[in-house]
C-alpha cells in the first residue's frame, strides 16, 4: 500500500505556485474523500459492508479498493483510491500533455461507480485526480449521473448542488464544466449522452484556460469568445475547488437515493436497467480516460474494472415503446439539457 | 442494401494478379458463407429462427444482419455480412497499410459470434474479410473457440479441422496463423487468452510475408528465421484458402455442439459462463479490430455489437476454486497450447 512517506521526490516544478507538500496534501485529501464517501454510502445502505483490498503497483505506488456487494440499496458500489508514480506517463496522456514527456510522474485520485439495485435509483460516477510530471501539474475530475427512469427533479437537484460548489470559485466553472461533461460522456456510436451529466474537467493547471477538450468542433469553438481573458488561478485555488466538488457529492446524490429507493418495480424496469447498464460498459471500455490510463499503466485490473456492473444485458435492436418512460429517457434525458433552468413541460400521467 | 451492381469502380489496381471481378467474387462468397452458416446453425438449433435486417451505410454500401435469439441451443447467434466502400479507410487500418492513404476503399466480410445457452457448449467467433484500397488489397480473418469448461478433445477437434484446411494450401499457414491467433486474442490486462484459439491472419496480400503482427516482440521475431524465403501467392491462391477456411467452420464447430449441448448443468456452471462472457465483452470493446473498424467507419452499431452476449456478469475479485474444472480452464485452456500434438495428462475424475 502506498503511504505518503513512500512518495518519491520528483524533479523541482518550474511553477512557483506549487507548494512543496502538494502531493502529500492532495493524496491525503483523495484518501479522506474515499473515507467520507464510503462511510456515507455504507450508512445509507444499512446492510452492505465494504470489503477493502490494499494493493501495490510493481512500478511504484498502489491503492485501496473498497467494494460493497449485495447491499440493501447497492447491488454493487466500488470506491477506489490510488496513488501511483513511475518513470513516464502513458501515450494517451502524453498526447495531451507533451511537456510531461521524459519526466517522472505522480498521480493520485479517487474514483467511484455505484450500481443501485432499484431501477428508479440512478447510477452515479465520481472521479477526482491530480498529476505532477516534470514542469507540469494539473487537476481533473467530475461527477455524472445516469438515471434509468426520467425524473427531472433529480437532474435539477444534482446539477444545482454542483453549480453551487462551482459558483463559490469561478462563475465560468459550472457552465464550462457542465458542457464539457455532456461532450465527454457521450457515446458517439449510439448518439446518446451517458446520462444527464454533471461536471467534467481535465488539465486544470492554473493557466487560465478552462476548457481543454480535444476537438476543434468541441467547446473550444463555442467558448472561444465567451470566457474572456484567461485568468490564471493558483494551485491553492484549484485544490480548494476540487475539494469543494468532492465534498458536494453526498449532498448531490443521497437525497435522490432516499427519494427513489423504495419505489416498487417489476421485470420490465429491471430488464431495462440491465439493458441500459450495457451502455455503461460500452462507455467505460471504449472511451473512458481513467480506464484507459489504468490499463495502460499496468494498474490493478480488478480495481480498474470494478466500475463494471454486476449484471448486464444486451438486446439486439431494442427500441423503447412510444410514449413510455423509457422513450422519455431517450428523447430528453440522454440529450444535453439546461437542467438549472429546467421548465417542466406538460405533466405526464 | 448493397448489391454487386452498386459496387463503385475503384482506381485500377497496380497489382497485375488482381482479377477484374475480384470484388464481385469475394462479396458473393462472403454472402454465400453467411447463408451456409446461418442455415447450418438454424438446422442445428431446431427451434430458433434468424431475424434478418438489411441495412444501408450512408457513406456507401450496407449489409445483411441475421440474429437468432432464445433458441434451443443458442441463447443468441449473430451472423453478419457487409459490403462497404468510401473515400478513405479509418486511421486504425491506415496505420498498418499506409499505401492505402488517399485512396477509395472497398471492404466486404462475414462475421459471427455464437452464445450458446448450455455452459458446456463453447462460444465461437468467425470473421473473414477482404479489402481493396488504391494499390493494395488483402484478405484477413479466422475463427476461434472460447470454451467455458475444459474439454481437450473439443480443442483438438477444432484445431485439427482448421489445420487440414490450412495444410491443403501452405505448410506454414497453420503454425503461423495458429500462433498469431493466440497472440491476437489475448487479454493483456487479464494475462489470459480469450479461449483455445484457432486461426487468425490479416494483411494477406500475396507478397509472401505471412505474419504481419504489430509487435516487434510478437511472432515476427519468432518466425523471422523460420518461414524461409517469402513465396509470393496469387490472389486466386489466397481466395481459395479463405474459402476453404470459411467452409471448414461448420465441420469444426457442429460436432462439439452435438457432443455437449445435452449435458446437464446448474447455477454454478451458468454463473461461471455469465462471468466468463464478461471477458468476451472486454476483448471486443477494448481490442477487437473488427469492432473498432466498424465504429470508426460509422457502421451500423446494432450489427457491430450483436457480438455482445445477451446476459453477462462481472464479479470483483473472482478466483476459481482450487482443483475445480473452472481452475483447469484458467491453468490450461486460457494459455497457448499445442492442441494438435496434445497428450492427455492424468485423467481427472
Amino acid at each position: 500500500m502506498a503511504t505518503n512517506s513512500q512518495t518519491p521526490t520528483l524533479p523541482t516544478q518550474s511553477s512557483q505556485t506549487l507548494p512543496t507538500d502538494a502531493k502529500a496534501r492532495v493524496g491525503q485529501f483523495m484518501k479522506q474523500l474515499q473515507d467520507q464517501i464510503s462511510h456515507g454510502l455504507a450508512e445509507l445502505d444499512g446492510v452492505g459492508k465494504f470489503q477493502e483490498d490494499m494493493w501495490e503497483r510493481p512500478e511504484g505506488g498502489g491503492g485501496r479498493s473498497r467494494v460493497l456487494r449485495e447491499g440493501a440499496i447497492f447491488e454493487q458500489a466500488g470506491v477506489g483510491f490510488s496513488e501511483v508514480w513511475g518513470s513516464h506517463l502513458p501515450p494517451s496522456i502524453l498526447a495531451q500533455r507533451p511537456e510531461a514527456a521524459g519526466h517522472d510522474f505522480y498521480a493520485t485520485g479517487t474514483s467511484m461507480v455505484l450500481h443501485p439495485r432499484n431501477p428508479y435509483v440512478p447510477t452515479v460516477h465520481l472521479n477526482y485526480r491530480y498529476f505532477e510530471a516534470g514542469p507540469v501539474w494539473w487537476f481533473g475530475g467530475g461527477a455524472d449521473l445516469t438515471p434509468y427512469y426520467p425524473f427531472a427533479e433529480d437532474a435539477v437537484h444534482f446539477h444545482t448542488t454542483f453549480k453551487h460548489a462551482c459558483d463559490a470559485h469561478h462563475p465560468e466553472y459550472y457552465p464550462v464544466f457542465k458542457r464539457w461533461c455532456d461532450e465527454y460522456f457521450y457515446l458517439k456510436h449510439r448518439g446518446e449522452t451517458r446520462g444527464i451529466g454533471g461536471l467534467f474537467f481535465d488539465y486544470q493547471d492554473g493557466q487560465g484556460q478552462l476548457y481543454r477538450g480535444p476537438h476543434k468542433d468541441g467547446l473550444a469553438a463555442i467558448y472561444s469568445n465567451q470566457v474572456g481573458t484567461p485568468q490564471p488561478r493558483s494551485w491553492e485555488q484549484l485544490f480548494a475547488f476540487v475539494q469543494e466538488c468532492g465534498n458536494a457529492f453526498l449532498p448531490a446524490y443521497v437525497p435522490i437515493v432516499e427519494r427513489r429507493h423504495k419505489t416498487e418495480y417489476g421485470d420490465r424496469q429491471r430488464n431495462f436497467q440491465l439493458y441500459r447498464r450495457g451502455r455503461y460498459v460500452e462507455f467505460n471500455l471504449v472511451y473512458d480516460r481513467g480506464t484507459i490510463f489504468g490499463l495502460q499503466t499496468n494498474g490493478r485490473t480488478e480495481s480498474i474494472l470494478m466500475s463494471l456492473p454486476p449484471l448486464v444485458r444486451w438486446e439486439y435492436g431494442y427500441q423503447p415503446e412510444a410514449n413510455s418512460p423509457e422513450a422519455e429517457l431517450y428523447e430528453t434525458f440522454l440529450k444535453p439539457q439546461d437542467w438549472i433552468n429546467w421548465i417542466p413541460s406538460t405533466p405526464k400521467s
